[in-house]
């Protein structure tokens, strides 16, 4: 059976957001599970979640949070799976804050981050590290590919047309 | 047999950074190959590479380059596998161009980014998308955590003696 | 017959600030076209573009694009016309990302980059290029240069006048 | 008895800058421990010490750490002792890195930041907590404060001097 | 009797911001007093209390100012006691100018610094540093952070009942 | 004739980085004439210089400065030739500052900006501006392009050489 | 007869923050012209104007720009009187981009700049530079102080009534 | 008699830098008076010398101070004299956190700041602001302008003769 993947924010206020990872993991057809933990609030529930990771059946994790955003670090130092981080925009850095606390990561202890705000690629970040030993996973995400390049193909059409009308 | 490892640099210039990720691969075992392809000045060898990374055998892909550093968005737009971009210092913007380059890209189409100048990073970042999937790797990647701790271990003991010296 | 200007966008959320590129080519009586291409969405369509862009009769390309802003660096790796960037602002870090990813290009690979959200001044400038051996388009860049200083010249009277009153 | 403060530092290559806080605290006659424990490498041994400090004797606690700097933040994620966080510089980032990820944290779990590099003024911070009802070290730090002056009012006197020479 | 803590502002309009410091004291049991004083306005007022702070039984001082944010500085160079900075978002910086001109204080003179308008975290850190010495407070501390975890134990319960019903 | 290039600099400082934008030119066989004159120090040669600069042949015009980089501005203030900036590094702000005095010009007077220290990029921006209306230009840029591709396949080839050794 | 202030903004929509510098010029009674020009569109004015400030009875000229802000550089180049830099915030940068192209001056041409956006300063620092042999002036400079340090002693006690209250 | 300027450093470090802008004093045969004081460290002579200052027969007061450079503004806040402040670099912030805290001044309290390290343009704005009343020293400005422009001419023509060589 397929992996799943684990989505972790460090508040509810990061939801609406996130929720975008939850959907785009939907539309891929993978399991997922989503949780609100804290790096600094809750760092117990954190490290045993992350610690019992791989036994749980999670093939990967995303994990967002904002200002010194630890969190995905802090799973990352509990976990050999690979841990996804979503700096997560807030407060007066405009994200910057949360970019290097997620992507400056020390020696041995990677965090796979992608863009501020960036949840629905961490979903795809995640399909494809599941899809490197899954055909059928790798198949759809070469569809979506397609698709967004008939989204544009589209686009351009109506711009044409647009411009030709003046 | 295992997914290789591909590891892309821009320029020549870089691999004494990025040889630091091959021999992170070679520790752990994992298959690999080195190319220097550049997005700008080669653009259809990388594209072509990226095209057929997955059917060559490839589970991931790093990508090592500075300033406005495309590399890994251009390997990332020619494949659904995942790609890892290591931003290179170099220039006069500290990395923070090849950062920012690397790391905020469009829906869609994620770059896996780690630290500036993380080729260790990057290649550790490899071993646990392969090891999702395969058991011994993942075993090789607790070890190598276990061994971390201990170095930490004994550079405290060696602290704790030059202190107690005192 | 005059060399045509082509103005490429990423995505079509661009389109309400490059039209006034669009706009600004208009007025100088410059022939263009407009379309949304992405350099991470629809490579192969942007690469074949910039390729046979010379030959298609175009003298300038501009390329409008944000956060990892790769567009005009792409067109520039598959063509010798000057490609002009415009960084767009969006996302979290207010143009800067998309500003290093257009200007901090390698040697050899130029983009000409104008200010964030300079859609403006791309045209402006794509028309001072075509101007350098088009001695009636030059003679209307500087007939548009001395109705700016007119219009400065009519907003300072303006200023007098309000003053004067006081 | 005088409560200990715990010097934490995430890399023996901390040393030779986190060696200035310790000799300050003695300067002060502060007992203190300096350890080596990581956030990321060693977060159990990290999060029992930070439990178990309060019970320890400790009064505060230093923590020195670069890049994503998430030391200070797990310590003051398990205990409510102050924490003082020293972001290291290093790496390519300039401590801007370490600077942020130290000092941006979420409601509820402050870390006291002092400047890039600023090993000596965590230890007087330190001691300056440890004043509050310690008057015997509050005249230390006011003794300190005027030995300061003092030297500032002798390197003006050498200045005067050479001034009048010329 | 327990310390006070001072909270000074720099102008009545941080006074919406640091009104949250006040009610976390208040919720501490921490008497304090509220000020507005300026670095710039009113050095000697601000100079004088400072003097006086310990004298006059405080045992911290909070102090919240933005831009070139001299205030915490002005409050260091004339006291011993903590001071606890608070750098205010405002003007055209995001709080970036406030922040290094808090935190980057030069050796001998701290200011211990929390996040960019982190009104609360001044509050909780100027209660650890009193708890230091008081076991009634430390309780208090540690029941706040139980509630922390509780509170985020309780979203996530409302997260997986909303998860659940799709 | 072909139009000429000229290559401003604002200090003798910037010529060691600047020569090599006029080897550039002549690798490319375009004449050029290099000078040195200062937007703050001879306002009025710069002024007069740009002025006339059509009329005395020039096609485009490069300028390179650093800190509060004013040079190409003030040369795009006085003509509506293509105008070239080079950021130059310097000084405290590692070329940030040059970068935006650059860039960031006002609607109708763009500057075509390149990297910072971009001198070699610059030469080719200038000459892909006058290769638009010049075929043998175009088709000496598309041979140079041929040999940077030629160049990284020959250290293509030394890197697998190498990497077969092992 | 008291030397005049010239108020200089490169365009007519920096008056409502420039209009805030003559009102302050006027509550001292000093005399001022206030004037649009741009050292882009309009270069020979702004140069004419700045060579013949001195004998038109200037003492000081204020000039506000935004973005790539070279137009209080080009007055200082065209000058010897003091010249006052108003960073205006505008466009992506967030007046970062105008700081640094006001600030970073070259050796002999100084720039005395004020805060981003702080138009009431510059008049302030006008006042103080003809206040340092206008004794009457510098009186009403110290008033104005005195009326600074009474508005925070009234605004004080309204805080301390309102926490009175509670 | 001629008004003196004051030179104040925050620390002897800075007096390498700092003794230029005595040099240029020299040069303009102005009065001056060199000083070291901290504003965190003996904050009571700064002030007490920044009250006394215009009595003491000084014209203009010129403070270098690095890091949290809160020495300007000090100044500034107890005397209505023109106050110039050289941002220092230093540290790990290349100057940017001097050059912060010191030109984002509050309203109402000026500093007129100068490029970081830009000690000899502290001196010439010194001298400029003297010459607002001074015809002789207005005139030695023009005479050092003047000198500037020969400066460049020669090397413009040493440029001309090494050009002319090849």
């Amino acid at each position: 059976m397929s992996k799943k993947v684990a989505v972790i924010m460090g508040s509810d206020s990061d939801w609406p957001q996130v929720r975008g990872a939850c959907a785009q993991l939907e539309a891929f057809g993978i399991p997922y599970e989503a949780h609100i933990m804290s790096a600094h609030r809750t760092p117990d529930t954190a490290a045993a979640f992350a610690k019992n990771a791989r036994d749980s059946g999670f093939g990967a994790i995303i994990c967002a949070a904002g200002m010194a955003a630890h969190l995905a670090g802090a799973f990352a130092a509990n976990t050999t799976l690979p841990v996804i981080g979503i700096p997560m925009r807030g407060g007066a850095m405009d994200g910057l804050d949360a970019l290097l606390s997620t992507v400056q990561m020390p020696g041995g202890i990677p965090v796979a981050t992608v863009a501020v705000d960036g949840a629905k690629n961490a979903a795809v970040l995640a399909a494809q590290i599941l899809a490197v030993t899954d055909e059928g996973l790798a198949a759809r995400l070469d569809a979506a590919r397609a698709e967004m390049a008939a989204q544009i193909a589209e686009k351009e059409q109506k711009l044409q047309a647009e411009l030709a009308k003046n």
